[in-house]
């Protein structure tokens, strides 16, 4: 059964079983996921309010990406799951002979490239939840702040957890080219969510202030 | 239908409707959930193991607990949609006579209260999951660290979250005597947070070093 079709329950159930998978990897795709559809809602309580006109396009963007990206997000829970299922199957693979184990150690080798390349595109997506969830605080129906906020940490939880998914992978990979190439690409994404957390955090300082201020 | 019972695709697209609730408290609530079925697998996957014999009566309590806070935070994201229908109720209250108004204040103030002390909840059972999880980061099967540590930044983002919504009700609370004790009690759980960020930033302080480090 696909994660998006399983009850909320039944998930946490599986995640919370004595079996490897579900996983961090499966339960951070869907906190972004759910990261995603709060920005939907807040674009969506935002557009077509004559006071929000100047920043229609915005939300109307926010609302449609966040659909989109909860869908992915969903999708790359699945593939989780998926990919670690594949590194578990190609280590019962058969290593009587040197073909064999030749053949198995590529299989492992593929195996371990796919579930760190997974973890990665959750990272991607929500870095992009998290851009959408900045334009939402800032210029979106003030009354749902707290809705568009949370939408935020649920995203950056979510990229931080994704991020352990990569690096338990990157002791196991051989391929010196493909290993500089994820370290890269997750040096360049750490330092963007480090720019969009310090945004998110001139706008959003402490809650408690912002609303008692508000007296 | 209650939370627990809904598909995640199902919540997602309530989440992203353009109506207020579900919103980001129930929404927290859920990723509390996941972050203590997380914290719950990491102590099952070590326990009744010879290596973590020293450590096995404080996983079996992080592997119990994780499923009774999944429980109570599943239970949480139901009272604050509930609480937040309160809200709505209680504004659609007549007004015509000033003894109506004066039921109708009494009783939106009793409401907002409510909504305040849901998220509030939410709040204390993410710090004992966040406690939970440092102890099988720390001491648990490292095999599972990684679902460990999105346990622990689940919690983290969750508690949050349920800041956010305790706070936007803040503003609106008129009896002077509640609103202390809540900024009392906000004020002692941030710090017992910040303790418990400081315990994991110093644990799992940077997840690509550590598993580099590992080859």
């Amino acid at each position: 059964m696909r994660t998006g079709e399983q009850s909320i329950a039944a998930f946490c159930d599986q995640l919370a079983a004595a079996t490897p998978a579900p996983g961090g990897g499966a339960a951070a795709a869907v906190a972004g996921a759910m990261g995603a559809s709060l920005v939907s809602m807040v674009g969506g309580l935002t557009r077509g309010r004559e006071k929000f006109q100047a920043v229609e396009e915005e939300m109307a963007a926010a609302q449609e990406a966040g659909r989109r990206e909860a869908d992915a997000l969903l999708t790359l829970a699945d593939e989780d799951q998926a990919a670690f299922n594949q590194v578990m199957a190609a280590f019962a693979l058969p290593k009587s002979t040197p073909e064999e184990k030749a053949e198995r150690q590529r299989t492992v080798q593929a195996a371990y490239q796919e579930a760190t390349r997974t973890p990665l595109e959750t990272m991607r997506h929500c870095l992009a939840v998290m851009r959408h969830a900045l334009a939402v605080v800032e210029k979106g129906n003030q009354n749902a702040v707290s809705d568009g906020c949370v939408g935020f940490l649920l995203a950056d939880a979510a990229f931080e957890g994704a991020l352990w998914n990569v690096a338990i992978n990157l002791g196991s990979i051989k391929d010196g080219a493909f290993l500089q190439e994820v370290l890269g690409e997750v040096a360049r994404m750490r330092r963007e969510r480090e720019e969009v957390q310090q945004a998110f955090r001139g706008l959003a300082p402490d809650p408690v202030t912002r609303f008692l201020k508000q007296q």
